[in-house]
């Protein structure tokens, strides 16, 4: 286990719940392992013909990750269920030959227990990943893995999400049995604990928020995960307008809007593919006069811990959340009460 | 064909195209119905597993659409491609055994066309839904839609947006082999010619957006793309900051941003599965303190013409439409010349 850094800040639920993150990492990766090395081995056996996952919120960002995870991985396509199709329209799409995953912290989302429930009726193999083992959607998927990360008292996700992203990780490297991208998973604890030092630098970082009038934040490829989740932590806590981009979508319209009132945060850990189409963007964005705020290598930038891209999501999103908690209280809010959410959103 | 209303608005080029949509939309079912049929009958025999979709911009939308078009009528699930694991990191998912959809106005966007061809190489049935027969996607893909849209002048997607969405809807009901959906599909071009006479009531919405922080489109369901079209044009046009959201991931925590500086646009068209929980969102919003306006019925509500749900998203973003030419120019704003941006963008 790797010990936090000290406590140089007011203590809070969210900010003792984001310190766990290399705790219950380490846990996830020492109780699972073998349950789903034994899981990958079934799957790549009998191989679906692809992946649908249903999940809301922080999951559905776990979501976009595995869809970088298993596509990179095992060259396995990813859809993201629309379960509306299920709980609105009676219509639910055929899943039989597929692996369905219902992604959920609570697992009581009934639209996402609906979902996997159709599926194992239709025939398609059924995971739940979820931190709830006595939930209805642990109950109701044919297979289960437990996040062990506790119980997350705080309304925004932050342990249970990077939990999500390493339970994926080793399901995605143990269907393409690849050895040496399992032994990299090793890395994650350390580079959690490092990517916790990150709070003095967020902090000042956070600062940028106190103003801003329109906020995106933006990454490519796997990170783009990590810029979904890192805006719907600025919006839960901080109450920041911030969206999530693509660099490519951005460039189709949106750019648009690029100007002295909007401010950018650029995910751009070590190691990222993309860095040169990211530069590119960035150089843009400053000279339509937009403050860019970058997370990786830079001046002022927040910085995140080394790792093999393929992971750098479990670790990158770290500096965000800190960013989030930060901006919350230089904008007089309550991380721990983000404004009028409960942690379980029954939707249908 | 269908006359269109009278003008009664600054010419323009965008407000040209928009009012061509009801002839574009009765062009592209008198010249495509048959070959279509035929695709879909051959698509019905040999079903593939799940479709795949690469598409950008406007006609990411046009895919978010097929995601319920294919769902609803025909049980098939769809995953929307992620380029970046075929050009970013070279590892394109395996899809022999789907069929792979490109969808591209111009059909020059080198991911999409990249997507297209590696599936083509792996033995996936491959299809382009694109309005420049002559561009590398036509030529790449097996099969061919094409959209008989005329050339798109204009920056901002419209005519080609409500061609894509009548394509899939085409293709959709003839792979399901549903005749009373295929003579649905007959009502179009009338109802676009009645959704056009809703500037009036729009200009006066676009009001709205003269003075407006943070902006949302909000749908459900068959409207998740409504939601995303309209908002991509209130950016691209009028550089209105407006997210979309279905009504569902809204309430997993962005909600919390709602309050007396949000405005939100509430796509709610007539025959709506999802009324009552979006009446409970309205409600909710208000309570908030922010300002809601409806695309659908209600005091001040931007009418639209009454269809078959599966289809009205194709009549339904033409208020959206509207609303952001006529919010373009509350703003100062040129719709002809969006900011910064370029017909083809061509991404990686």
């Amino acid at each position: 286990m790797v010990t936090s850094p000290p406590v140089r800040s007011a203590p809070s639920v969210l900010r003792g719940e984001i310190g766990e993150q290399p705790d219950v990492v380490a846990r996830l990766l020492e109780r699972e392992r073998d349950r789903i090395a034994k899981l990958g081995r079934a799957l790549a056996k009998g191989r679906p013909a692809f992946v649908a996952i249903a999940a809301r919120g922080s999951s559905d960002n776990a979501a976009r990750y595995a869809q970088y995870a298993f596509g990179w991985s095992c060259r396995l396509p990813v859809a993201l269920a629309a379960p509306s199709l299920t709980t609105v329209y009676g219509r639910p799409p055929r899943l039989r030959g597929a692996l369905v995953i219902g992604i959920s912290q609570s697992g009581r989302s009934p639209d996402v227990v609906e979902t996997i429930a159709r599926a194992r009726r239709d025939g398609a193999r059924t995971l739940a990943i979820v931190n709830d083992t006595e939930s209805p959607l642990a109950r109701t998927a044919a297979e289960l893995i437990p996040l062990h990360a506790g119980v997350e008292k705080s309304i925004a996700a932050t342990k249970t999400y990077t939990a999500q992203l390493t339970a994926v990780a080793l399901l995605a490297a143990s269907i393409a049995r690849n050895r040496a991208a399992l032994g990299e998973l090793d890395l994650l604890p350390r580079a959690l604990a490092k990517a916790l030092e990150s709070e003095d630098s967020a902090r000042a970082a956070a600062k940028d928020y106190s103003s801003v009038e329109r906020a995106i934040v933006i990454a490519r490829g796997f990170h783009h995960a990590t810029a979904h989740e890192i805006a719907l932590k600025l919006k839960e806590l901080a109450l920041v307008p911030a969206e999530p981009y693509s660099a490519a979508d951005f460039q189709h319209g949106p750019i648009a809007m690029a100007g002295s009132l909007l401010h950018a945060l650029v995910v751009m850990p070590p190691r990222c593919a993309a860095t040169l189409e990211l530069r590119a963007l960035v150089k843009e964005l400053r000279a339509r006069g937009s403050r860019v705020r970058m997370i990786g290598a830079g001046v002022g930038a927040v910085p995140v811990p080394e790792l093999p891209e393929w992971i750098s999501p479990i670790a990158a999103v770290v500096p965000g959340q800190w960013i989030a908690l930060h901006a919350a209280r230089a904008r007089g809010l309550d991380p721990d009460r983000p404004r009028g959410i409960s942690k379980i959103t029954e939707t249908r």
